[in-house]
């Protein structure tokens, strides 16, 4: 159940560019196709396909002064919006440069000997803990790809922490509330933090039955990730925050990096964007209507989609390992899954877009496969 | 010579607002003075007088859409641009999100079993290594605040990291070239990183005789931090960047933090900024202009100014350990400077501003200096 400790990096893996190693680069891969950033259609980045709030926009247009000027590092006006937003104590909030930077200040300021991790899940959590030397213990999803009781059983004494994506990326899936109450329960009696990376949860129909924010005066031992990055398009001004009843690890990580680590725009915007509680619920919409046709059509091409629930589908296209630079050569950037533990050359992930992009990234990946259908043919 | 260890900060200070202990913090004043940050006068930010150039707005809000991506995680053009204005190879270029960041990196990467420090210098270095549990040596710089022969003298072997910031901050005061080489030579018998902070050289007259930029090759424990974010008046937008021949060094220090620190916006509003050469050169005549009105007028009101060369000044009020909040009732800011180690709380720093502003700042403090007077004289 276990697979094993963090690996060290080779010599050989440091001299790539790092994009190779991570994801998640588009100019990496504008680079290698000869295309500007913006003439690729990007199906890699988990954005919401409404794109920016027209009124998070005008707040950075009407803002613009606040470059000339330090952020507030405490982001105080934009706690209090989030405050009354969840529902939560001020207290309980930390805001940070993107979900990123909140993963490797919770790695710096908690630095856990030992820590379990399902795989596959995002890549950030074993990059910022592998700069603090902590112990990793893989548990391997299985075929489904579902975290299960075995995870919960897989929580060994010594753990300090244990990292949950919910749904987990790539893949997806949801795991239920039930079990990751279980799952908090053993781990408070253990003394190990849950990392619960809700980012991508904003993105799922009937979220509000799913989030654990309701547990964190119950379980001080949990710390959920959020992140205004994906919801509001806004991944290149970089926010995101944490909630916790633990207000001692909150400082920590305030003080693990950087005080004024939050811009100004992006307080703004982040503000902004919280005026408008409709535009989530518009997206929710969107995005169920727009993956169900991508998930029916990937399917119809033959390739396996597993069930995921977010802005992103993961699917396994059997026999065909290239598909990432075949689609690179028609303008489309997918997400290789070959570098997620436990996921083979053969898996990537797409985003959710509008149906026009939907279509012209099923039309290229039609037309890839069919070419390899006519090589296969001919030899 | 050497002060002492570093101090375990209190429980006390713990609740403290921590605007209190880093300074710069805008926001916390304005919450304090009852006024919005934007009504206040703010001396404490050490900020280009000439504000934002107009082509860097313009190309922030030419390129607005930047935000609904990625950013380039290892800001390729922007490090191209940096290389060539620099006249560096591009692999000697690490970007982040601001100095800070890259002070906290440099802590995370190189981890520092000890470190030398001259008292009073920036206190972020001391933040930063204190995350890593680094033991500090102060160099107390004496009366004249001169980092002289003694601070090279006070290297001692077993350190790991030497920090001098030139000019240094808060005095202002500069560090010849020649006793920065005896310490790059010493240190490098050592194996010692000497850190220099060159975040303000930019604004100095003859800076092209001080930088240290030269040396890169010949001395690989040699790591520079520049910033974006005080010459092109951006510090919302967070933008700084260290040169060093040490290549492994800043692969460690990339990797110690989230891949997006820098954000799109920031990377493009940095190009833009390359683009007018003759910017910094109208910056520092300005600078220099009004920093000697300020000094001046400063001596004339009876307080003691430091020969400080940069964009602000650190002068001592004799008997006046009051005047930040007197000065903040006035609705403007001063920057404290009592937190600074080797400095009291009759030290403080202001920014050096233009005409207009200098005058109303000066006759403010002329305003609170003389009521002062009166008291006295009534007692």
């Amino acid at each position: 159940m276990i697979q094993g400790h963090q690996e060290k990096k080779t010599e050989q893996d440091m001299d790539q560019e790092p994009s190779l190693l991570h994801g998640g680069d588009l100019y990496g891969a504008a680079r290698q196709s000869g295309r500007a950033a913006g003439e690729l259609l990007d199906f890699s980045a988990n954005i919401n396909p409404l794109g920016i709030p027209p009124r998070v926009r005008q707040a950075i247009l009407d803002h613009m002064e606040q470059t000339q000027r330090y952020p507030d590092p405490l982001c105080r006006r934009l706690v209090q919006a989030i405050a009354s937003k969840e529902g939560l104590d001020a207290g309980q909030i930390l805001c940070g440069s993107g979900g990123a930077d909140l993963i490797y200040r919770f790695a710096y300021a908690r630095r856990p000997g030992k820590a379990l991790l399902p795989a596959p899940t995002f890549a950030e959590y074993e990059e910022a803990l592998g700069q603090v030397g902590t112990k990793l213990m893989f548990h391997a999803l299985g075929e489904n790809m579902q975290v299960g009781e075995a995870f919960v059983e897989a929580l060994e004494p010594g753990t300090k922490a244990v990292f949950l994506c919910n749904p987990n990326n790539p893949t997806g899936l949801l795991t239920e509330r039930s079990l990751i109450v279980k799952l908090l329960e053993k781990a408070r009696t253990l003394g190990t933090t849950v990392f619960l990376d809700e980012c991508f949860l904003d993105f799922v129909e009937g979220e509000e039955k799913i989030t654990c924010k309701g547990y964190l005066e119950e379980f001080p031992n949990l710390i959920i990730l959020k992140s205004f990055t994906k919801m509001y398009a806004i991944p290149g001004l970089r926010l995101g925050y944490v909630l916790s009843g633990n207000r001692k690890l909150l400082e920590a990580m305030r003080r693990a990096g950087q005080p004024w680590a939050v811009g100004g725009l992006a307080q703004e915007a982040g503000m902004a964007a919280l005026e408008d509680p409709d535009f989530p619920v518009r997206t929710r919409q969107a995005v169920d209507r727009e993956r169900e046709f991508l998930r029916e059509e990937l399917s119809k091409l033959g390739l396996l989609v597993y069930e995921g629930t977010a802005n992103y589908l993961c699917f396994r296209a059997p026999g065909e390992t290239r598909l990432y630079e075949k689609l690179l050569q028609e303008g489309v950037i997918l997400r290789r899954c070959a570098n997620y533990r436990g996921l083979d050359p053969e898996h990537y992930r797409a985003a959710v877009r509008n149906r026009e992009e939907n279509r012209r990234f099923l039309q290229a990946i039609a037309t890839v496969l069919a070419d390899k259908n006519i090589e296969e043919m001919e030899q």
